[in-house]
């Protein structure tokens, strides 16, 4: 089993790439091997196996054809311009987001006509491609209106992904990721760059901006539990998937106030006292936007799972971000 | 008002033009130039303006911004591969519906940033972009779950659209046509090709195959009365048309068998005498996927319309298409 994670070098890619090294394996194929490819050559991993780094730029589609061409059994495309950047720089947002993704879907395409396969091609999108009057909690058959540039090139590359899955170029598989949380690392230009960073400078003393009221609800995920959903995601026989190859993996409901009481009661008083509440229009012009309730059945059903509460959020961020660093 | 339709070569391209120049004017300003493009230069109309025609190939893009910067108020793209092709020349599909049309809206975005204006470019999408699991009648909110490369294509197109009107870039109006009976001229190779055939060449007499059982059931509309709502859409302020960029038109659910036997009403025996049934799986295959039921109810909203009988539709022929050319 050949693995490429394309976006290796993300706070996502390098906890895949962990993970599977440690594993050795992914659905129940021994991990021959492990290919990191971002902007910069992402940082190592080591584990049973060890991974080997290299520079890509996916708006290059030659670079982008010539490194899947190598050989690859399942990529995980994880680049993309975040959400607030997506909408600060629409062409660059829509030359990453949209253009990168179909250099990907077509490298896979030229892969699997060059080794009579169907290489499998897992693809992160969000909720973001949710927008406007929407029933709630948002069934799995509607969708696809997104409501900014980030979302609407998610959606786009979504509907190529299921196209070339339906076509047999490539086994398509799509999840649409909920607002992860407590992401570790720097604030981004993410617009949901606050929904980790007013929990995760705070529990490391530092002092963080809420430019939203605590009553904003929104639809949450941790990285531990995403990453599983990520493993998943490459076991589930295609039959057993179907057509519709996007799915909206499950998440909770939560409101940023009750989340700052789970830290509470995880972490004590000092942390919420270093949060600083100043509204931001420009970010909620956003975030407002988008959906809080989702009712995920299929994913369910297939297997992947949620948190059971954000004390568990904050408890993995202390486990897996905080710990290990002070070690 | 200066009008650009794109696909202006085609049967609904040529019909708006000439209703168009009939009427002189469109959303209640006089028209002073209206210009039809296609790959071949399109057959001139006249009225009360007279068109210009050129040839373009969209999936040229310094062409297609030449020709749209040199300046349009609005612009109605209905150029496209249709859907049979599309499935079988999956990267002609990809040029012309998803590059093609991109290239139309970055021209018209172009011309917006350079006159400060914000041209208005009326999409013809399709109910193509309904498939598989969906609730009937599909609801306003459903929807982009395409099962074949031509509906794929024309939701990204949507996508595309909607996101490029939320920018400020354009004022985009995307209209999900029914399929189109009965169409004019030469059958072609969209799927749902004989759905006009099978009443257009017995009713002058000529032979047709119908490729699926009587019992096909499918969403439909009339040439005339989509015109009509194609001109509609240029007539609706920004503001009442809001956010949601796409819209289902207005049809009607008919059984092929019914509108045979609305055919015989019409026109006597004769006709449907001349309909060989002879199922065909390749094409069942694709528009078993489309979808019958719809509740346009925003579009009912808006104003648009669609035909009373089946039977208007067949009458609408005779007197649209089959009366001027005998002459």
């Amino acid at each position: 089993m050949r693995v490429l994670i394309i976006g290796g070098g993300g706070f996502l890619g390098q906890k895949l790439a962990r993970r599977l090294a440690a594993a050795g394996e992914l659905a129940g194929r021994a991990i021959t091997a492990l290919t990191l490819a971002d902007l910069a050559p992402p940082a190592p991993v080591t584990g049973r196996v060890a991974s080997q780094s290299l520079a890509l730029d996916i708006t290059d589609m030659a670079a982008t054809g010539a490194l899947i061409g190598a050989g690859h059994d399942v990529i995980y495309h994880l680049a993309a311009v975040v959400s607030g950047q997506a909408e600060a720089e629409f062409d660059l947002g829509m030359a990453v987001n949209l253009d990168g993704a179909r250099h990907v879907f077509e490298g896979a395409r030229a892969l699997g006509a060059a080794e009579g396969s169907r290489p499998m091609v897992i693809f992160t999108s969000s909720i973001a491609v949710y927008g406007g009057e929407l029933p709630e909690p948002i069934p799995d058959w509607a969708g696809l209106t997104p409501t900014n540039s980030y979302g609407a090139q998610k959606a786009a590359g979504e509907l190529m992904l299921a196209d070339y899955s339906r076509k047999g170029f490539l086994d398509g598989r799509a999840l649409r990721l909920p607002t992860i949380s407590i992401r570790p690392g720097k604030p981004n230009k993410a617009a949901s760059s606050f929904m980790s960073s007013i929990f995760r400078e705070p529990l490391q003393g530092e002092p963080a901006i809420c430019p939203v009221s605590p009553d904003y609800t929104h639809w949450f995920l941790s990285p531990r539990a995403c990453i599983e959903n990520l493993v998943h995601a490459a076991t589930i026989p295609d039959e057993t998937w179907g057509p519709r190859r996007a799915l909206a993996l499950p998440g909770r409901t939560h409101r940023i106030g009750d989340m700052v009481e789970a830290m509470r009661r995880v972490a004590g008083d000092a942390p919420c006292e270093l949060i600083r509440w100043q509204r931001d229009p420009e970010i909620e012009s956003i975030v407002l936007g988008w959906k809080a309730r989702l009712d995920p059945a299929r994913a369910l059903e297939l297997g992947f799972v949620a948190d059971a509460s954000f004390e568990d959020n904050i408890r993995y961020f202390l486990e897996d971000d905080i710990l290990p660093a002070s070690h």
